[in-house]
């Protein structure tokens, strides 16, 4: 997607350690309109399936993700929660995630009340480099037993991991701004 | 608005300890219908100021704001964030906020780029109980000196002293549920 790609090149800032910073208009400060594109963007990549549900996880895959309900018939929106919350109840879908930004065990978890057996869930997230985040809403939805109907996401770091590994477990992962080669503080980005 | 309070009437369950569970339509799955509704009746109600730019503070804040902005020229949506992060960058505003529901401290943050002098600024969040999360927001604000407009809440307990705490303040408060009471499992509004 070109629009996206052309603000990670105008304003995405890479910090030492491969982070790449793109919280001017995705998670931090978020623009609304290019949020509203990208979602008509999914719904252009999915609109061969059916999508009953939209499962993404705090915090910055929310707002794409809501954005996006609105192409895809206003679906439910659910987010994993990190971390153990007191609020949700017991009766939770879990998995440990490895946050590679903060460098730390997170929780993840859904309350089971929220994904339904053969429901066609589609999962939405800001970024995909080692695929820890995407991993654990997979986990979760394997639980739970619904039908993944595939992974969109606004950045891939194609050069890493995670996009091969979730690819491997049969799932569609699709991206916005497929990054090839981040190096020198040049963004190159995949055919 | 009727919408939401009936909403919360047939979907929301009160828990021991004086705590309301939205979250099968606000905060685990959302509602984007309902989120797109209330963001109408933001507009409606601080029609008549200037807002360049929307504060809200992760994670259910986002939803809400994110489709609040569409109602405000797609203004810019910022959240505050919870815990230090790496990624974020050492320049910024923080405050020490208590979470009554996970009974812990948090500190929360923005960074220092996305909140400018004299920008008119429309804080929104999901609930309004004690007053903590607004409360740290507004003092970030105070710190980065930008002019709050208001403070738009989807569900305020005005029985507690949060809402109070902030229009002492003088910032304006409007909520789109306001709660009167909740006892043996029954909710009341106020009028």
């Amino acid at each position: 997607m070109k629009l996206l790609e052309n603000r990670i090149l105008s304003d995405g800032i890479i910090l030492d350690g491969d982070v790449l910073k793109i919280d001017n208009f995705l998670n931090h400060q978020m623009d609304v309109n290019l949020l509203d594109e990208m979602g008509k963007e999914f719904k252009n990549i999915f609109c061969d399936v059916k999508v009953d549900k939209i499962l993404t996880i705090e915090s910055s895959g929310i707002g794409i993700a809501v954005m996006a309900a609105r192409y895809f018939n206003n679906c439910p929106v659910v987010f994993a929660k990190k971390g153990k919350s007191a609020n949700i109840g017991g009766d939770v879908y879990e998995c440990a995630e490895r946050s590679y930004t903060r460098n730390i065990y997170y929780h993840v978890e859904v309350s089971k009340k929220y994904l339904k057996e053969n429901e066609n869930v589609l999962i939405l997230d800001d970024f995909l480099a080692r695929g820890e985040a995407l991993n654990s809403l997979v986990s979760i939805c394997k639980q739970a037993k619904v039908n993944v109907v595939g992974c969109g996401v606004a950045v891939t770091k194609a050069y890493q991991d995670g996009e091969k590994r979730i690819r491997d477990m049969g799932i569609r992962v699709e991206s916005l701004a497929r990054i090839k080669s981040m190096k020198d503080g040049l963004i190159e980005f995949c055919d």
